[in-house]
């Protein structure tokens, strides 16, 4: 049953007829989290949906695009740049090693610690996967000048220094 | 272990010495769903910790927010406007009933579909729960003028316009 069917879209875009709404006069939309929240779910699940047919999914095509982008590194730094869970990560880089997408060696900073870094067939897997993580990406900013994309990214960088909890 | 003791943030923060990134100069920073699944990972997971000593949830308060915001509805906007999968919103909502917080009734138009709404108990939820999501908001957003965060607003209802797939 699609959405329209149920109720008018006129009803659901108006706000409140209480002009002491929390959310003011634009309803949910005057709340960034809840449109951060719905434009990135939206987006996820399309990247997901396009990469059914090829042999990575979401969690490894972000594991693989965070080495391309900053090379052989750490569990922990890995975990932050692919946006998971460091044990999440831990178990899929272990699974990445048996598909052969990724190896693991020795730090030579640290004896005790290893380095993740990408095999051929990790950077033939990103040849494949990422121009479906951009063309997802550019339906997302379908309208936007180059110029509203900087800003949207100079603007997304600060709200990233605001929150996060790490040096990176 | 912090992150600033394994690699000095300057290594990390560089872009590949590699010119050809499919990434740019900005490295991950370049690539605005990386941004915001960054940010909003932060932020879900900071509300979710200063919610840790109240009696809801995120996933309640989501539910909550959205009956505020848009008075009573069916399961479906509702799974749409909490940004859930509609078998999660429907099993919460059924939690949710028998902890006093929403009721359900028949839908006036449809004898088969009901439509959940917030009680008092819910309400008064929504009082101590959401200044505690605008609290995280505003940390995400500190430094932001009136006008760069009304921008902002515009810019992902934009991005929401782009790839919703139904027409709320």
């Amino acid at each position: 049953m699609r959405i329209e069917n149920i109720v008018p879209p006129s009803d659901l875009r108006a706000p409140p007829a209480d002009s002491k709404s929390p959310f003011g006069t634009e309803g949910l939309r005057g709340f960034s989290p809840y449109l951060i929240n719905r434009v990135i779910r939206r987006y996820n699940s399309s990247v997901e949906a396009a990469l059914r047919d090829t042999p990575v999914n979401v969690a490894r095509l972000r594991v693989i695009a965070a080495l391309v982008a900053n090379g052989p590194q750490g569990i922990t730094e890995l975990s932050i740049f692919s946006v998971s869970e460091q044990s999440t990560t831990s178990r899929l880089v272990d699974q990445m090693e048996v598909e052969g997408l990724v190896t693991r060696r020795i730090d030579r900073h640290d004896q005790r610690a290893r380095i993740v870094a990408l095999t051929d067939a990790g950077r033939r897997a990103f040849d494949k996967g990422f121009p479906i993580m951009q063309a997802e990406e550019a339906r997302m900013l379908d309208g936007f000048t180059s110029a509203e994309q900087a800003l949207l990214r100079e603007l997304l960088g600060r709200m990233l220094d605001n929150v996060r909890n790490t040096s990176i």
